[in-house]
């Protein structure tokens, strides 16, 4: 890849720079963004190779564009990139939730949205910019992408195998062997997005955007609406400051994610409302289930469910280390 | 305080004795329990000056009795003591839930049960066992107090101040000075018990066993409830394998709890049932209205909930610190 345009270089979007530096991946890295001063930093920094603020030119011969600003830029940045797409540059970005990003892609790309292909790269930080940016920080980690063309093609596949992750992990090269043309042009593409991230140490897994979706309103985005619950059910009390000065470990750490950023999470559950409200569904009848066993006095019941999940909790902790 | 018998040396009990010794108390601690090689281990460590196996001469000339062994066994340590309980002895514990102990300790002391004082340390360690004991395990924490005999008085003075801890915060002297003989003498046995936690380095607050449950119903028990109840959801899917592989470290403090001990959590949702029924209708109601925000793409009422819940847990983490 000899050149890679990276709108936002912030926290993702340096970080990515920064892997491939460390890596010696040798691609000119271009910073495009809002903010002049920004890019001047991570252009200081060494981060970034340049500074563009002609969209054309920073188009020009792009392999890559990797739209790493905050989500609810995507479409205008889409926009702005369209009357200068060349047709051998992919399109990607790192959005959160995938399904809206596609469809906005798919408005504005129209019969160049075969050339885009969705990404989401589970890590983060506590601090965000282009200072807290590092070269590790996707090593180990999951990055999934949503290529929508092949979406029924893999929802079928992993129907069939109702299993984990690694069964849906058709690989680009995979798919091309099928010698169908468009599959092909599609997985040179995909390659070359699924390449960037696992120059960047990552696990790459692709799956269709309705399954990101699905998964992520279940392991990510109901336990942050939960938390935001909690802290608020208990803040809109007038006992809130006594409540607050008895709670302790437990509670700081479950209401962690509460202190996340309300304007992102607010276009993160509006952009995934369909699957986060079956989630709410789903987690109230769990409540319900858990409030009969609690009222019927059943001590086996509750004993039952605390151990499947205290063993599913310590389990997937130690695999996760 | 000349003599302290600790009932179950382990994490607590044992961090108490080291609290004490560190402190320069001069107390003789004595260690009472059901395993005679785990209370070797306690003095051959120097978390207590002796062993005593025999319950009638170890409650002679006690000054205060800790009991601090698993809640279940509290009523059976009671009544062991019961026969040999010295007039001039205090009696205190160390369990998670407040009203259930009480009435236990009512029972079985029959009218000696004014030498019981409830309690509550609010700090704990990821290990247990004598072995994890640590001399500065309660510095800065809170110890919650529940002497039942207080109860209205106390529960007045909550209403009529509608306000935070500060303002239940009668302490023993206080409530020593109003010249009633009643109260002088319960004064003197809570003071005993506040005395020795204020040694360990801890905050002591009183308030009934009432408020006490509600209170860590709503920022204790009812968040494990929703970590236990969110990780059962999860594991009981089909595709549970594959849901895990993508959680990331905003599920790993939410759930950290749902690793927690069954059987303990068993007994505490069960000791503490009104209360934590309550908690849970509560947030029933809270979570509904979340679902009609998402319903209704109010995105103005979602950013509210979610910047008063944000605003809220980053204030209350800043002043934890």
């Amino acid at each position: 890849m000899n050149k890679l345009v990276i709108f936002g270089v912030g926290l993702i979007g340096g970080s990515v720079a920064l892997a491939l530096k460390k890596a010696g991946a040798g691609t000119h890295i271009v910073g495009v963004g809002r903010s002049f001063e920004s890019l001047q930093t991570a252009k200081n920094l060494g981060v970034i190779d340049s500074v563009e603020t002609n969209i054309q030119a920073a188009c020009k011969d792009a392999d890559l564009i990797l739209i790493a600003a905050p989500v609810a830029q995507t479409t205008a940045i889409l926009q702005s990139i369209k009357p200068h797409l060349n047709t051998q540059t992919v399109i990607t970005d790192a959005g959160s939730t995938k399904s809206d990003v596609l469809a906005a892609a798919k408005i504005v790309l129209g019969e160049q949205f075969n050339q885009f292909v969705g990404g989401h790269p589970i890590a983060g930080a506590e601090k965000s910019g282009v200072t807290a940016a590092k070269a590790d920080l996707f090593v180990g980690k999951n990055v999934v992408l949503t290529p929508e063309n092949l979406h029924n093609i893999q929802d079928d596949a992993l129907q069939a195998s109702n299993h984990a992750a690694s069964h849906i992990r058709l690989s680009a090269s995979a798919l091309s062997e099928n010698g169908d043309d468009l599959y092909g042009y599609r997985a040179s593409k995909i390659a070359r997005v699924a390449d960037m991230w696992k120059t960047c140490g990552a696990n790459v897994t692709e799956m269709s955007a309705e399954n990101h979706d699905k998964i992520f309103a279940a392991v990510s985005h109901l336990p942050h609406l939960l938390a935001f619950a909690l802290v608020d059910d208990i803040a809109k009390r007038p006992n809130a400051e006594q409540l607050f000065s008895f709670a302790a470990s437990g509670f700081r750490d479950f209401t962690r994610i509460a202190g996340s950023h309300p304007e992102m999470w607010r276009d993160i559950s509006l952009a995934n409302k369909t699957a986060l409200l079956s989630e709410i569904t789903a987690f109230q009848t769990e409540l319900t289930l858990v409030k009969n066993l609690l009222e019927n006095n059943d001590g086996a019941g509750l004993l039952a469910l605390f151990e499947r999940a205290s063993v599913a909790r310590n389990a997937w902790a130690k695999n996760k280390q």
